[in-house]
Parts: structure tokens; sequence; C-alpha cells
């Protein structure tokens, strides 16, 4: 069977109007789950995922969960065909930096959309959706099963369960995920690995008020500057080693195959600092650049708070602060085990930090089957001329690692998204080369599935 | 001459409504010299200060200066007679941390006075106040100049030029300032010294926005983490000792005299921690913690920002970052040198820390002249029946300094806050015992010092 794509680049031409008006009407939904505050905004969001999904000819179920709910479309052609599972999420991470526009308005500038969620993951969220529209109006053989997230950006703390629960009707032959970011402006990536992600919280109270420094500087202690100091017990700010004893147990060794695949990426540290608009880094090896982001585990703080923090200075010993860190973990680390050995280390030496875990997700390393590669590959050809780089990716997506333990099946992580759209910061954009290719890819790819028996 | 208070403790009683009056009203405007959006709240205040010295029967200029005015107040009874420079503020802190009040709303709870400003120090100038009315009322033969600032709770960063220029103007034969604090409830305190304080700001940015911890977690710089790598590398939280070379360079060695006054000063350490409401110390032993209070300098840092501060955890990398610190100094260790050695410091082990200077004052230390020592005695003994402790205090109050430096007289600082009042910080209160206490103390030692020829 020959593929009939001939109609494609009209369709996609066609769709920008209406791919721009979806997109605004999904980024203008706050829809932040990291904060209670925004718990009507998901169920807008949630209404809008429904009635987006049944535009688009798909039948909808919300399935509730011990938090946000989740979004599930079928499009069932043929009980004969194959099917494909699609998952995306709908829910975005804080606004907060300085952004250019309102993050909640999108904004076009030129073939950009700028707005919290453009890129991550709406804009590919949608642009998936408009493949499978396409497919079904050319009837590629193929059912669709689209799966909407909302918790993402909080670790997925009740996906686990809904893929656990509800196997049976999430049953399909593939899994495509499009939440992952290029290597380049002209380098796709296949990602065949995520990160696994730690969150978790210090918290230190040493008195019931803030003191005055001059008053009582001196013999009192500063709960600031003791989870300053416990943070650089951990690890060396400069480098990023990081000084836990067993913390690195279980990294894999890396291969020879991947150094091969990074050293040939055409990755370019110049071009990865202007992305992400950054000054300096810890190194300027590529090689080491890559490795630290894809192969190694890290360490990071995001805030320290407590003190006065408006105009000025004012010269009090804070009563308590509060530290969040994450670390992100790379095959065969484990989220539980690791926790156990931060919290250890850090009570042995300040018992009075309080030490909470937050969300986590496990690391991921794919087995990828021969022939959804080889659709990937080709699609990633027929859509943007270039071979795909099957490397690691440095972020965390925890609901892949419950597909991949529940679903048994292949997961592919077909990215989008380009490093310099600034995923999780401010001035987050999508843009239409990306939203049009990606039908493209998409289209392609679910013919060159459709064809797998 | 024999005096006649015998008037006093019927005038104290009558007082109290209108004592009362005019604290509320002082509290009632929030003036935060940190905070330039208060400075319309500085203007109020000081209206609201010349309303009130004129009331009382005093004439009175208000001093521009580069920054906030300073408001002076005089009353001439006779060329003939001595005349006494009194000092307070009018400026406050900023009331942030959890207050059980509006604190800017003076409430009264039993004999306390609850609000920002009540104890630091709007209540003791009111106290003295009320005093200077009464010696009036007496004819106690002494001339009056008030001087209130409006800057001291920032360092005093315009005082020193506004009291030499005036220096005429100022020219008294004694200065008294009530803006320090007891050693505990029932040991009034005779301050002899005053620690310097030295404020500045540490900045690191990395980036030109926020980045992905996944996409970008490894190689990129972390300002947060940084900045606590550097204050660690300045000092140790748990010890609170100072790394920086020199630093405790011109630091004097504690006199056996000092040492035998703290010995026997009633200092607590239990119930300072329970005035102060911390749950554990540095130190336990009382002559480490007085010693480290009075006679010691301190490092601390007051706030680490930059990153995500709001619920949950946003695991992105901030671009960059600020932490806002204090060194206490004491005699004869000086802010200039002490700036430079900081900066340097921080500067050769990360050259891309910018380090800011912000306000200073030298640390102080009186050569008291014998009769006024001697009226400050019989003063605190005919009001609270208790023989003050001389005793360097740990606060800093950058206009003693400057008075001290160009008006060339004896200053007493006659405090009359206790530790619990909470300088600076939630729940600051002052409380009528103290009030009353404080009008009798300062109007026998007027009384005393009128006889001194």
């Amino acid at each position: 069977m020959e593929d009939d794509l001939s109609t494609l680049p009209a369709y996609i031409k066609d769709s920008r109007l209406l791919f721009e008006t979806w997109l605004s009407r999904l980024v203008a939904i706050p829809t932040v789950s990291s904060d209670p505050a925004h718990d009507p905004d998901i169920t807008k969001g949630v209404a809008s995922a429904v009635r987006l999904l049944e535009t688009f000819g798909l039948s909808t179920t919300v399935v509730e969960t011990g938090g946000n709910p989740i979004v599930v479309g079928t499009l069932l052609q043929d009980p004969a065909y194959s099917t494909i599972l699609v998952y995306n999420h709908m829910d975005v991470q804080p606004a907060s930096g300085e952004w250019g526009t309102d993050p909640f308005i999108l904004t076009r500038r030129g073939n950009d959309y700028i707005g919290r969620g453009a890129t991550d993951d709406k804009g590919p969220a949608l642009t998936v959706l408009f493949a499978i529209k396409y497919a079904r109006s050319r009837r590629i053989p193929l059912n669709f099963k689209v799966v909407w997230e909302f918790e993402e950006e909080i670790g997925s703390p009740h996906f686990d369960e809904f893929v656990k629960t509800h196997r049976k009707e999430l049953a399909a032959e593939s899994v495509v995920v499009s939440d992952t970011v290029w290597l380049s402006d002209d380098k796709p990536v296949l990602s065949i690995g995520l990160r696994g992600l730690l969150t978790f919280e210090l918290y230190l109270q040493t008195g019931v008020t803030d003191v005055h420094s001059g008053m009582a500087g001196g013999p009192t202690r500063n709960p600031i500057a003791e989870l300053a100091q416990i943070i650089c017990e951990c690890y060396d700010a400069k480098s990023g080693h990081v000084h836990i004893s067993g913390f690195y147990d279980g990294v894999r060794p890396v291969s020879s195959d991947e150094l091969q695949t990074l050293r040939t990426s055409g990755f370019s540290v110049q071009k990865f600092m202007q992305d992400l608009q950054l000054f300096s880094l810890r190194s300027q090896e590529p090689i080491e650049v890559q490795q630290s982001i894809m192969l190694r585990p890290t360490f990071e703080v995001h805030s320290i708070a407590g003190g006065y923090t408006g105009t000025g200075i004012k010269t009090v010993i804070p009563s308590s602060a509060t530290a969040k860190l994450s670390v992100r973990l790379v095959p065969d680390q484990r989220p539980t085990e690791t926790f156990q050995k931060i919290k250890r280390f850090i009570q042995n030496r300040n018992p009075d930090i309080t030490v909470r875990r937050q969300n986590s997700c496990e690391p991921y390393l794919a087995k990828l089957d021969g022939p959804y590669l080889k659709a990937a590959e080709i699609a990633t050809h027929y859509a943007f001329a270039a071979q795909p780089a099957l490397v690691r990716e440095g972020g965390s997506i925890g609901s892949v690692m419950s597909m991949s333990a529940h679903l048994q099946v292949p997961i592919l992580l077909l990215g989008i998204s380009l490093p310099k759209h600034g995923y999780h910061a401010p001035n987050e954009h999508f843009d239409w080369q990306q939203a049009a290719g990606g039908i493209k890819l998409f289209a392609k790819y679910f013919s060159e599935i459709a064809k797998i028996s």
C-alpha cells in the first residue's frame, strides 16, 4: 500500500488559523497544576480539552483521580485496525519571572506564538491532534487513544494509578509522547531515555519570631545560613558534584555508542548558551555539557526563603527558613533510595532540619522496537529532512515510566520543541514552522505505523 | 538645692491617657524608612512630630537633608542654664512576619502597647518628652534640644552631615539617647558601647532568564547555590565564626572589668531565650552568649532571593540571585576596611559576584564623664530601684557615632526597652511600667544634671 499524503501540505496550510485559534484558547486558561489557587482553571482546562477533542471527532471520557482529572479521547475507526496511544499534558508551569507579554494571552510575533504552555505542552498536543484529524480524513487505518494529563508539571502523582486501573481501556500497540526538545534548531531527537526527578524541601525553625540582629546577633542561630551550609555540604555549586554518600550508586556507565552519538550530534555549546541565554557554563566541553544534561544526575537548589525580601535590608535574623531542591536521576538510580540517602546525610549533620519529600518520578530508558524506530526515522526525514539523534533527554516525564510499566508496549518520544522555545522559562513560545513540521511528522508517522502488522 | 519631685508620681499617673493617645497617633503612621513606598508616611510622620513637640511647648525646625528630614525641637528656658540634647528616632522597621494584630494600629493589652515602633523608638521618645514637659512645669533649670531622626533604621545616612553642619545649633553640655535595651526585665543598662553595622548585598546573574532544570540542569550554573556557597566560605553558620582574612583585626581585647560586669549582670541564658522565643543557641554559656552579643562582631545573612518562592516547587534554575547580609562591628573595627576585606575575599573566589555596599555605621565606645554617669546611676535607682549595668550594647546607632565625633560631649545611652519587647520583630510592644518608670528616670536625671556646673 502506497501512502497518499499528497493533500497534506494544503491541509497544513489551511489549518493555520484554526491552530492559532485553539492554541490561544488553551493558553488563555492558566492550568498551573502546582498552585491550588488555579484549581478552577484546571476545571476550565478540562472542559476546554473535552470540547477540543470532540470538535476533532473524538469521543471523550473525563477520568477523575485523587488529583486533577485526566481527559481521554478515543477515535475508533475499525476494531481491526491497530491502536496508537497519544500522550500529552495540558497543565503548565507557573508564569513567574519577567515576561515581555501577558503569559496567558497568546501573542503572535511573526511565526512565534508566545505564552505559558505554548511549547510545553499545549502546542505539541494540538499539533498531534491536527495530524490525527488528517489521518481520520484520509482514512489511515489506525485507531487513536488520546490521553491528556493535568498533573505532569507536578510529577504526575496520580498517573501511575490511572494507567494501572485503566490498563484495558488504554491498551494500544504503541505509545507516542510529544513533550521533548530537539538538540538544536536543526537536529531532531528521538528520545530514548529520560531523567527521573525527586523534589524535596528543607525546613529549619530556630525560634518563634524574627529577632533583632543587634540585640541577639552572635549567639542566635541563623536558619538561612544553616540551610545554605547544609546545601553546600550536599554538593559543590561550582562543579555540580554531589557529596552525598552513595548518591551516584546505580548510575549506568555510558556506552561508547552513546558517546559516539553525542560526538556526532552537531551539538554546539555556543548555540546552547545562545538558545538558553546563559552567560557561562560549568564546562565548555561539548561532550561534557551533553553528558551532564542527558546522562548524569543533578542536584539543584531552587529557592531559599526566609527573612525579609522587600526593598532595602532588614537586619533581623529570621526564625525559620525553607529551601526547595530537586535532583534529576538517571538509570538505574531510584527516587526512594536517593531520598533516603539525602535525608540521612542532612539529618546526620543538622538534626533540626526537616527534610520533606515532594514529588518524584523514575528515570526511563527505552527498549525500542525495530519497526517503530524505523517509522519515526522515516517520518522525521519526511517532515524535517533530517536524521533524528537517538539520545537521552535531560528532563523527566513521570507518565512515561508508568505507561512503560503497565502497558508494556514501545513508547516513542517524538518531540517538536526547540531549545530556544524556553521550556519553563519566561517568554515561552512555540512556532508555526515546528507546528507545521510536526503535523507532517505525525501524519507520516501514523501512516507508517499503520503498516506494521 | 534639694529636688522637689514630689508631684512626679501624680503627674505620671495623670499622663497615661495622653501618653497612650500620642503613642497611638505615632504608631498609626508607618514611617518605614527602608521602603520608598513609605515616603508619604515619612512626610506625615514629620508633620505629626512637629505637632507633638509644639503641643508640649517646644519650638520646632524641620531640617531637610539629602534623605528624610530631621525634626528639631527647642525648649530654651534661660540662656544661663546648661543644655541637654535628647536624641530619638521616629522611623521604624518594616512590619513583616506574622503579627497577631495590625502592626500600625496600636493595640493595648493590659499594660502592653503592641505596634511597630512602640518600643523602637516611638515609645521611649514619647517617654523622654513627658519628662521634659514635667521638667518645664517644675522649672528644672535646663534647656532642651530634641532631635528626632527619620533614617535611623537605615543606618542614618544623612545624620553625620546634619550634625556636622548644625554643630552650633545643636551645641549642648551632654546628650541622652534612649534607644537601647535592658539586659533583662529587672536589669537596667547604661550602655557604654554600641556595635557598628555594615550592610551589603551580593548579586550574581548567570543568564537572562530562568531555565528548565531538565533541559539544562548539569552544565548550567545555579546562582542561588553559588551565593549559598560563598556565604558558607565567608563564615561557619553553626559557630558564627568568620573565615574572611583579617576580619577580626582591630577587635579590642576584653578587659577583666568588662568580663566581671558580665559575670555579675544577672544575665540568664534561659531568660534570654524565653524573651526572644528562641529554641536553641550557638552556645549555652552565659558569658559566651553575652560576649558574642556585646563584644564580638557578627556575620549574618538576612535573605537569599532568586527563583520561584510560590506554592509548590518550580524546577527551574534561576537566572540570578541576590543575598542580603550584614556584619556588626566592635571597636576598633572599621566599616570601610571591613567591606574591602569582604569584597576582596568574595571576588577572589567568585569574580562574577557583585558585592554592593549598603549602609554602615561605626562602632562606639563611650568615655564617660564622672558626674553624668553618677546622675544616671542616681536616676536609675530612683526610678527602678536598681543599679544599672555598664555594658556595651549589641545593636548599632549610627547617630551616636556622629554626635560623639562632632559635638564632643558625653553621650548617655539610657534605654528603657526590655528584651521581650521585640525590637524589629513581629508583635513589637512597649508597656506602661517602662513608660512610667522612664518618665521618672528622665525627670530625675534632668534634675540631677541641672546641678552639674
